[in-house]
This record gives C-alpha cells, sequence and structure tokens, in this order.
C-alpha cells in the first residue's frame, strides 16, 4: 500500500541513530558513556543570537510571524549577500539568495533542479554526508562516489576520471563531515584545475555544490567560501553549527551571479524548494541571523577540544585525520575494520560512528562537540580502546 | 542546464503572489488598496503563544535550539495527540504524530509516500489548493480533479465516478480554502457512504488525507477532525491558521492508528519526509506550541469580519458561498469569468483572488483576515463593484 522504498529509508535507522539510541538508554541505566556520536554543537549559541531572541520576543513587533515571501524577507537575503561579499571578497546578490530551512533542503532541491535526464550524474567526493547519494536518488538523478586517498583527502586524479558529459555537478564539502579536512590552498587549486579542464573539454558549465555548513569552525586556518574558486557555483549553507541552531532549521542557498545562466538556476531552485513543500524559512529566525551575521561561534572551546583529543589520540597511537576544521576526527581502525572498531569501542563506553556509509572506509569518527570534561574523562577509554584493538 | 518543469514553476508568479505584489507598489505610489488577496492572518497569536515565546526565550534553557529526532520531541508528540483525543474523542498516538515544517510537507510526504506506481493516482475534490496538483505531480502521481457542484459544495456522485482502481487518496479540506465551505454532518456522512462502498469494491483500504489547516477558524458550528469518520485517514495540519504563526512553519502529520498498515504509513511517510531534506521540525516552536495546544484563536475578530462582509456583499447582491469557516468567501462572477471580476476589483482598489485554479471556475476569493476597518472601508467599492460588473 506505500512506496517500498521510502518506508526502508523510514524505517532504517542510521548507524548514527542506533549509537545515539543505545547512549540514551545507558545512560538510563546510570551507565558512563563518552558519546561522540552526534554532530549536535553542545555550545550555546553566540550572546548576539539569545539577546536578539530575547529583544524580539519581548518586543513582539506586529508581523513578527508572518509568511516571509517563498525565498525570505528582502533584508536578510541582502545582509546575508553582503556579509558573505565584505569576508571573502566576493559579488554575490540578495536576489540570488534563498532562505532555507538549512542545508539539506538546499542539497536536496540543487539536484532535482540541476535533473534534465535520469542519466544525469552528481559527483560526491568522498568521504561525504550518506544523505547525498540517497537525496540524489530521490531527486532522480544518479550518484557518483569518487573514492579519496588513504588519508581521506580528496582525491583528483580520480574525480578526473569520474567526470563524464552525464556530470552535472560536484559536491564540495571542506570542513568536511566526518574527515575534518579543511582543503588548503593548494587543495583548491588543484580541484579547480581539474574542473577547468574537464569543463572545457565538456563545453558547457560543470557547477560546483559547496556544502559549507562548517565553514566558520576553522583552527589555525582561514575560513573560505568556494563561491571565490568558481564561477558556476552554488552555496548551501546552514547556521546549525557556527550559531549552534541545528533545531531551528535556518540556512541559505545562494547562486553565483558570476554562473552562465545564474537566472535560469536562480528560478529552477526555486520551483524546485516550493515543491518540495518549503513555504518559507522559519520569519523569526531569518529575522535574528540578519542581525548576527558578525556573531562568532566559540571556536576558542572547540579549538581546546580538537588540541585535547588530538594530542591524545596521536599520543596513545591512534592513526588520525588531520582536522583543522569543523568537529569531527577520524581514526583509523585496524585492518579497516571500522565495524569492529566501534563496537568495542562501544563496550568501553565510547560511542564513535564507523564511517564506511561516509565513503571512508575502515575509519570511525569522533565528534568532540561535547564537554570538554567527556574529552577529559574519556582518555583512559581511549587508552584501553587502543590497547585492545592491537592485541 | 536546468530543469525546465522546475524552472517554470519557480519563475512562474502565482495570482496570488501577482495581486500582492501589485498592492505593495499601490500603497508605495501612496494609492488605497482594499488588499483581500492572501490568507496571512492579521491577528497577532494568542497570549498564550506570545508568553511562551517570551519565557523561553529569557530563561534560555540549555538545548533549547538542539536538533530534535526527526519526528520531533515525544512530549510535543504525545501532546499533540492527547488534545486531539480529548477534543474530539479520538485514539490517537504520538508515536504517529510527525512533527512538520506547516502543512505543505504533510501534503507533499503523503503523496510520495503514497505513490507505489506512476498510475497510481490522489483525488482532489474541488475546490482545492493549486498547489496539490503541482505536488501531485512532482511526487511522481497522476492528480484528479473531481468538480464539485454550481455553489462549490462537494460533489460526491462525482467522487464515486472518479474512484477507480488507481485511486491511492482523496484529499478532504474543510473548512475549505478558497470557499470558507464546512461540511455539516450529513455531507460528511455522504462523503464517507461513497467512500466505503468504493472501499469495499477496491477490497483494499481507501486513503482519506485531510488538509485541516482551518479546522479551528469556525463560525457558529462546531470545529471536527475527519480522522473520526474514517479510518484510513492521514491528518495534515499546520498551526499557521490557528495560532497565526504561518512563517514559522510548525505543523503535523498523523496517521490515524485504526488505519490498516497504520505502521507501514508511518514509517513510509517518515522516509518521505527525510527524502524531501526537513531534519527537524523548528525545535523552538515545537516547544511553544506544546503549551499552547489549548489556546483560542480570536476567533470573535474573525466572526464579526465575517458576518460584516457577508451581510453587506449579499446586501449588495453578490452571489456568494455560505462560510462557515476559515477566512473566505467566494463570489460568483458574471459569466463566470472570474478573471474579468478580479481585473474590475483591482481597478476599483480591491485585491481578491480568481479561482479558476482552485477549481472553483468562475469565482473570486475574498480573504477577510484583515483589519475590520479594511472591510467597512472597501463597502463602497464592492457596490460599486456590483454595478460595474452587471452593466
Amino acid at each position: 500500500m506505500v512506496n517500498q522504498e521510502l518506508y526502508n529509508i523510514g524505517k532504517a535507522r542510521t548507524v548514527i541513530r542506533r549509537l545515539f539510541d543505545y547512549g540514551k538508554e545507558q545512560r538510563k541505566l546510570g551507565n558512563v558513556v563518552y558519546d561522540f556520536s552526534l554532530g549536535n554543537p553542545n555550545l550555546q549559541p553566540p550572546k548576539e543570537v539569545i539577546d536578539t531572541l530575547r529583544e524580539l520576543s519581548i518586543e513582539n513587533p506586529d508581523g513578527l510571524h508572518e509568511y516571509t515571501l517563498g525565498p525570505g524577507l528582502e533584508s536578510t537575503r541582502q545582509a546575508v549577500a553582503d556579509n558573505l561579499n565584505k569576508r571573502f571578497g566576493l559579488e554575490l546578490e540578495g536576489k540570488y539568495v534563498f532562505m532555507t530551512c538549512g542545508a539539506s533542503p538546499c542539497l536536496r532541491a540543487s539536484f532535482e533542479a540541476l535533473k534534465e535526464s535520469p542519466d544525469d550524474e552528481i559527483i560526491m567526493l568522498a568521504p561525504y554526508f550518506p544523505e547525498y547519494p540517497l537525496f540524489i536518488k530521490n531527486a532522480g538523478l544518479k550518484s557518483v562516489a569518487v573514492p579519496c586517498k588513504d588519508d581521506l583527502t580528496p582525491d583528483f586524479d580520480a574525480l578526473e576520471k569520474a567526470i563524464n558529459p552525464h556530470t552535472k555537478a560536484v559536491i564540495v564539502n571542506s570542513p568536511n563531515n566526518p574527515s575534518g579536512i579543511v582543503y588548503d590552498e593548494a587543495t583548491t587549486k588543484a580541484l579547480v584545475d581539474v574542473m577547468e579542464r574537464k569543463q572545457r573539454e565538456l563545453g558547457r558549465p560543470l557547477i560546483m555544490i559547496t556544502d559549507e555548513p562548517y565553514r566558520e569552525l576553522v583552527y589555525g586556518v582561514p575560513d573560505h567560501c568556494f563561491a571565490k574558486d568558481w564561477d558556476n557555483s552554488i552555496i548551501c549553507y546552514s547556521f546549525s553549527k557556527s550559531l549552534s541552531l541545528p533545531g531551528e532549521r535556518i540556512g541559505y542557498i545562494a547562486v553565483n551571479p558570476k554562473m552562465e545562466g545564474a537566472d535560469d538556476m536562480y528560478w529552477a531552485l526555486s520551483g524546485a524548494i516550493r515543491m518540495l513543500g518549503y513555504v518559507c524559512a522559519p520569519a523569526l529566525f531569518q529575522r535574528v541571523i540578519e542581525k548576527c551575521l558578525w556573531a562568532k561561534p566559540n571556536i576558542a572551546q572547540y579549538q581546546k577540544n580538537h588540541d585535547l583529543l588530538l594530542d591524545n589520540l596521536t599520543r596513545i597511537g591512534f592513526e588520525c585525520t588531520h582536522p583543522d576544521g569543523a568537529f569531527y576526527i577520524c581514526i583509523k581502525a585496524k585492518d579497516g575494520d571500522s565495524e569492529a572498531l566501534s563496537e568495542l569501542a562501544k563496550s568501553l563506553g565510547i560511542l564513535i560512528i564507523p564511517c564506511d556509509e561516509f565513503g571512508a572506509k575502515g575509519f570511525v569518527r569522533i565528534a568532540y562537540c561535547v564537554k570538554e570534561q567527556t574529552i577529559i574523562d574519556s582518555i583512559p577509554a581511549f587508552e584501553k580502546l587502543y590497547e585492545l584493538m592491537n592485541k
């Protein structure tokens, strides 16, 4: 009676969800768990966000909760463009910024907006978020996973081979979930070189879809917006991580005005967003983020967690990714068996996610958006884990 | 380079949007407009909503803006079920309530969750919301419009003829947009009779999808939830209208536990909602509405507008629907030319929507969720309109 594929997707609990539920149960039983399973920021939103929300709800101006236009409040859209332009030397325009319920709808809508034929392909550079292939399929296109190198850095030779006449777009996610890796200048240049060559060969725009929710969460390296590097680009952004607002579903999609056919792309995206049932992005939080675009997340705390965890994992002997951003580190499992490592960790009260589904086979993800004390307390368990893994 | 169909949908401005923009321009020019174009509640949210939002934002409890689980906070889901059960004598369960970003995603997801074959059909009882056929098509099914009677009441003989082995579901929308018509007991019974007969013939569940955002906006007749009448039903609800929160995108979908295969339906809906890019419903407003389920909209004000407008339109001579709910009245255009009537009205400063796209050919919609004074001031213009229409 129902769509079997959607039933399966609905019924399947992701590995993240399974571990999260396990953690909840264990805590109910009074057992200690070091829960590194979820990318749910533990930090409060920046003070500006809390204050703006308070002011708006106390003041309660007329029309606060009204429908906004589908793409959002004009002032918010322009403010987002202005903010990015000033910070990254871009030339975005408010009319091409569309406020959304977080980054997921941006991705899902991009895929469908690009679909001209069921043979059309979207390339995912591993490691990638496991929702990508599901969204791409649901939008009616084919997903192509380009494997990464052994250390989870991108493999642009493999990318070059994968791009073909069916390729509509390449998804780039840096800072990366799950590896925490941030593209440096040389990496970005290598990516652009490949895309330029292939775009010339194809003789038509090759789109870069940049999934940038972790853009501001970088440690010792500059934050970066890929629209600077590639004209034919679409920015997918969420304030979930940078402003610690994941439950409020506020983000945006922006078409680079330098894109060939930017106007067509914007309208196709608008149509796609509308057809997915989105009416507008939450109105109150459109107003909140408009006032808080310059607010900074508490990077210092994540940096502390990052250093503490990385130093200890390295000291213990784990092979780690070199994570300059997001709030993730991946460690390598012995013999590439990430499931076994995750299970072993679970038996020690550590909840970490096997990353095979992320296209990072043999790695396990540690999300360190947790209390510093949790990391400190977990170190002996990580020592034990290393010992048991190598027994 | 982009999906042409989505481009067309994105680029097309709905008639509502065109009139709304026209109104904005006219006001900028200092011209008087009586804007009855939008279903944007003019009333403030009930005091409970304003106070709860204030309290939460002042108190700022830990985790206020965290991700909730996909289907929402357990307490919110259970509270929604409890509230409906107490008010309507139902036996809903929290586990089958899924919090959403308003009613649109509920509808869009229902269609896709029901899709087993591209030949599957969803029946829309005219008059209906013009997004229905677009959503149904985008979800990969066929929409079938069942025409209504001349006075915009449902035509169940036509429904009976339309139901066939491809029919998966019938959408019911009462109180109705655009007519304002509310099904009375006899009408509901007639609907159920047809559906029972056809369900028996089909030998499998025939689903009723009830689009109920105007449920509480009724004048002198009881509010009603159709889950009481039909076991194989899915409730699509939004707090946009009842709590004046259209911009905040908060609503829910609920599967009737008495449905044959309720569990399958719930999981297919979950999968569909996830695949449309929804991560969770806005977390803050999940908490707000949980505390405000018993809050009442200011029905007295809408009732006043309703009476004032209906009395005057009738006195002037317009042929009107008999609207017991929502905040809409439809009036009949001369010679069935609703476009001409809407244009004529525009020339007098009255913005009203031709309803041909709603399956209500020859009618024009007046949305009276406006200031009482706007109605009072507009009466002479309506008098002039009637005179010109009949010249």
